[in-house]
């Protein structure tokens, strides 16, 4: 079968310091592109092609067709492989993950077309990728859960702590999924912040504990629109960024009760959205 | 013609620090979708959407069809204007750019599909990434220029400075172009990083500069392979990321002669490609 590709490689780099030089030894972020392949009664369809950190692949294109809304839930997955078709070289086969469907017939795949793609006839806008959200059905978090701020302080540090990878080498995104007492459960890295937390949610919904109405999720970097629709995928009530978020992730987060925290560092936070699950 | 959505947006946030809470104005960087359509003869078709801060807009439909290897020249463009279809909201116009080919027919855009799809029987894999990218006539860049590690440690700081959307904002990601010399010619910001970059070469593309064969690219983020795809495309020889590179841009950056600096902090960088270029 080959040999699954590791998640970070070795490399030699010049380090420049103070108009000096030095060979050194470090370690880089592996980035390879997985293939995901539906495969329903013998039928076989790539639906996409991402750039991400080896690791987890099982996980990455669940969550991805589970937030892409092509599976809902865990029996919808038959099998879910890497290639092994003997025409595809070795070192390749652990790029092309096999998703099996459980349905006899591949779904119709205009799903996958970007979402925020027009929903009606007057064009691409925030409020129609909003309104396309409707429409697959999701609806308003309503969780009573609150949290406080201590709790909050807390995460970027466990989350950071755990970061294998990034400790290793130095620039990785991941996601964090927390307990409402701010117990860290999963942690997941890539070199896409979209791949970290798909591997996130698609570990939850392998597990089987889908949604995570009780639960917080943390992720390193910035939040956009699309951090948010996963998020509101498996139903987080909950979501902190170390960063700024993006205006469309705001109103996302505010028409379906999402509680959306932005720039939280050391004993500071900005509460963006759903304030009232913020115990003060 | 309605308003041209503005790049950032004045939001209430609760503010949470030491415990206490308290009411704040601030601003959002907006995201929002566009939508690029090409047309040749009358002819329309949509080619993709992508969520950006509004601003720059022709420039990062040019950029994106550019570093797409859909156009190639300034007069492959006939005309960019943002829409005008009556049929469309007034407040969604600005969310659509039509680039009007001077070519009779649309192109063949199976080149749309991502690159890295399979060059060949093998499947996917980073290999197969970099072919594609010979296969599409990318030579390796062979510029002589070399530049110190002053300047080089000069340039986070500039590009900072010039970024007026983040100042107010605290979160977007920037592409600045710097003459050899290291001073800044052009900055370009959005909530993604390679819609800062396509802004940037399509600015470049636009004024009729390309390529950027005298010139040093500076990144906010991180840099993977597309980032460094984006910069051979536009021919730049020298690209320096703030961050950590991803496995496939170094080995990009190997195969292709540019130089790639990463961990540009102070006065310290690392150089992953290219050291020829770095005169110490």
């Amino acid at each position: 079968m080959g040999t699954t590709p590791s998640s970070k490689i070795k490399a030699k780099v010049w380090v420049v310091e103070k108009g000096k030089i030095r060979s050194h030894s470090d370690y880089l972020a592996t980035e390879e592109p997985l293939e995901i392949r539906l495969v329903a009664n013998g039928v076989r369809r790539t639906v996409a092609v991402t750039m991400r950190t080896p690791g987890n692949d099982f996980e990455l294109a669940t969550g991805f067709l589970y937030s892409e809304g092509v599976i809902h839930k865990r029996e919808d997955i038959r099998r879910i492989t890497h290639c092994v078709d003997r025409q595809i070289d070795i070192e390749n086969r652990y790029n092309i993950v096999n998703v099996e469907l459980a349905a006899d017939e591949l779904p119709n795949l205009t799903s996958l077309e970007r979402h925020f793609y027009t929903t009606s006839a007057c064009g691409v806008c925030g409020k129609a990728s909003l309104e396309g959200l409707r429409s697959r059905n999701f609806s308003t978090i309503t969780t009573k859960q609150k949290v406080t701020p201590e709790i909050l302080y807390s995460l970027p540090e466990k989350l950071r702590a755990s970061q294998g990878i990034f400790a290793a080498t130095g620039g990785l995104h991941a996601a964090g999924l927390f307990n409402i007492e701010g117990e860290l459960l999963t942690v997941r890295e890539d070199v896409g912040r979209h791949n970290a937390l798909d591997k996130l949610i698609g570990t939850a919904l392998l597990g089987d504990y889908l949604p995570l109405q009780n639960n917080i999720v943390t992720v390193s970097g910035r939040s956009s629109f699309e951090i948010l629709q996963k998020c509101l995928a498996a139903g987080v009530p909950i979501v902190c960024a170390v960063s700024a978020p993006s205006s469309l992730a705001v109103a996302l987060a505010e028409e379906f009760g999402i509680t959306l925290i932005g720039f939280l560092r050391g004993e500071r936070f900005n509460v963006y959205a759903g304030v009232e699950r913020i115990l003060i």
